[in-house]
């Protein structure tokens, strides 16, 4: 078979081209473009277009592709491109794809687009998608392939291969391992694709079962996943809490997974909620948007009204006003940085136990090593700019109280946070500079009150 | 076979489980729970402890895994973990490990650890070795597995089978694929094993051959990992630019190419270093951080120099160094909002060509729109806090232009690092405070001084 002729063309160089045929028009062009291209590479081409340049491209992918394009693009935008599709036409598009797909697509559309998909469907690809929409969200079942193939341990290897010979469907090309279950149906372990062919043809499956690492239907994907790829293992096969076998679990769904989380956590620290997209519309985008912000503003005036109360001080030694928000940044910085290093250890399940003591004890002990030295930066250039060694004591003394307790705030919220089954990717950052800006101006101009004011 | 006792042990219980039996220094059941686990799973559960209580648990680890678990760990505790080992002692631990495995420990040996090492590899894994050495550290070249099966599309399915069989070492029991050469040794593509299994036997590899996406030696691995993403394949065979076939690179692979990229983003946008790990000792990470911290210190005062500017309108309203900090944070979080959003783009190649310029005219619209909504709001909070038009005018004022420069810079920033080739996560968001901290004191400062002062 011949290579395909993007080969050598990268999602950069795509985008290009696509942007260039769009704009002059070249409609076959796109068609057979489209038609050489996977459905992620679509899926991805089409969420970097605005809405009104993506529904003109949105047609010109070819039909037999549409199913899987749509199972595979954001939530939001699918919403968006199936809203222009006759129900029936969808129910067509959705026909040859498999359950996990079909449930995909299922999960934001209307009633009669789910009426229209569903009476498309043979009865064995209906109970699976029932099965994966019986599930919560976040939970293993509701991820899993619902197709499984598994052999009797009493066979030999040669029935084995005599099974996959009669029934071409079986497996796909991608499979690589059988799952083996007993004579009364209990998951025994896996059979590989090469222990197949390698062995001599007359000995049973039973002797060449690997262990399987099975996963409860019912446990959360997050943990699942983090199970897998400690593991290595490419699939685990997906069982009930009766030990029924109900589907198997894959290593590709974990990717989207790993790549999600990490999206998110990015995300929610900058205060951006999840499903904000890239090329949304400007008002849809203000608005999503303007939650943190409102919450920030908040925090903003909680900072503003601790200055508020130092008036006194401020009017009469204006250098403060100046240098007050040197104290709250370093403070905003250093938080940060241990906020980071501590989400990113409870995401990996590297915190607990008795471990959390050493990780505070740690961090304030950083913090107050590069308070100290920081502080003595910041005191002599505030020396040498307002010539007092009062203002250079205030806010050495400052800078190291902030950044002490900036870092045990580091690591005491997110903490906290996970304690109380909070995402602490979502609130730690605006509570964190919260701390730091109000301890920040509240040590700089509290301890300036005490020794300059007289 | 049976099923491990730790199967329904998630990572966080098995932590504390290890904290447990070592604080009870309960050795030999340590000993056996390790042998029970994976090479991760054991990596991550040192990477779990400061470095003494990490030594001991080293010194508990069985011989015959401690190979594997010193190529899985972060590079950095690695180093500490092989201090203590003789080098002849770490020669015997590589010498069952594969040839990227073995690279990945002698990347950052002594001479003299390597010398031991590659003495106790046969032949053909230290050419391997050295074949991997012999590539730039981000190039596919040194992620790919040298070793690859290929087999001749002249033979029939039933020659691969024999062939096969008659050397047991060929295909370890993942492999799913064996890769297709013609007779001048040019790659011709995939040959599935279960089609190698399911037709009929006296068929050609040459009719069974699937396409396969080559990747070239050379090409960025970041590059590569995007690709094979969006072709949904498990592996990929790596090529030479003269089309000789030299390994493939493996999903696997790419699994932590996306956790790290994505974990390396989340630090650099926090400033904290790539090497920082979480349990490192305080001294180090107190080093680790300093460097952000440093280049914060000098924009902080750069702000504190645009105040100083300003001195006489200060001391004249003390009401506007209550109020400045919100100017500030408003802009940053605005900025930061468009800067992830942004950066996310970057990395999934969504943004190139004629879309930047719809995306930057949507960022000032956002800007604008949500900088109007919020100027409203602290306005008004302004006037009734301080009882004064020209502070509510000045502020509303000063919010809406740093709100929009915000939303821009939070685009031109990383568009512009990326075109001068550096990575925008580790320097966006340094400059964007720079830029919202200036714009905000700036503008606020500013228009007090030209309305309010007289």
């Amino acid at each position: 078979m011949a290579e395909k002729a993007t080969d050598v063309i990268d999602s950069g160089a795509k985008l290009l081209l696509v942007q260039e045929l769009l704009k002059t028009e070249q409609h076959q062009e796109l068609i057979d473009f489209f038609s050489d291209q996977s459905e992620y590479e679509i899926a991805s081409l089409l969420e970097s277009f605005p809405k009104p340049e993506r529904l003109e491209l949105w047609a010109l992918v070819p039909l037999e592709l549409k199913g899987e394009v749509l199972a595979e693009v954001d939530a939001d935008i699918r919403s968006a491109l199936m809203a222009d599709i006759p129900a029936d036409e969808i129910g067509v598009m959705a026909e040859d794809l498999d359950a996990q797909d079909i449930a995909e697509i299922l999960d934001n559309a209307t009633s009669e687009v789910r009426a229209a998909v569903i009476d498309g469907l043979d009865h064995a690809t209906r109970m699976q998608v029932s099965k994966l929409a019986s599930y919560d969200a976040d939970v293993v079942g509701s991820y899993m392939d619902p197709e499984v193939v598994f052999v009797d341990q009493s066979l030999t290897l040669e029935q084995v291969q005599l099974l996959m010979r009669s029934d071409e469907d079986l497996l796909d090309d991608q499979a690589q391992e059988l799952l083996v279950i007993d004579e009364t149906g209990q998951l025994l372990g896996l059979l590989s694709l090469v222990d197949i062919i390698k062995f001599d043809q007359s000995m049973l499956v039973s002797e060449h079962i690997d262990t399987a690492i099975k996963v409860l239907d019912t446990m959360p994907i997050r943990d699942a996943a983090a199970l897998i790829r400690a593991e290595d293992f490419r699939f685990a096969p997906v069982v009930t809490s009766e030990g029924t076998l109900v589907g198997q679990l894959n290593a590709e769904d974990i990717l989207s997974i790993v790549r999600d989380d990490a999206d998110s956590t990015l995300k929610h620290l900058s205060g951006v909620s999840d499903d904000e997209e890239l090329f949304a519309p400007i008002l849809r985008s203000a608005k999503s948007r303007s939650f943190w912000l409102g919450i920030n503003l908040l925090t903003a005036f909680l900072a503003a009204f601790v200055i508020g109360r130092f008036e006194l001080v401020l009017s009469q030694v204006v250098a403060l006003a100046v240098l007050m928000p040197v104290v709250a940044s370093m403070g905003g910085i250093a938080g940060s940085q241990t906020l980071t290093v501590v989400i990113r250890g409870l995401a990996m399940n590297q915190i607990g136990g008795s471990n959390r003591s050493w990780l505070f004890n740690k961090e304030l002990w950083v913090g107050a090593i590069n308070g100290a030295i920081w502080a003595i930066v910041v005191a002599i250039v505030s020396y040498l700019w307002f010539d007092s060694g009062a203002i250079a004591i205030v806010i050495g003394c400052a800078i190291v109280i902030n950044m002490t307790v900036a870092n045990v705030a580091g690591i005491a919220i997110p903490l906290t946070l996970k304690e109380m089954n909070i995402d602490p990717a979502l609130s730690a950052s605006v509570i964190l500079t919260t701390v730091t800006d109000v301890v920040g101006f509240l040590s700089f101009l509290g301890l300036a009150s005490l020794l300059i004011l007289n």
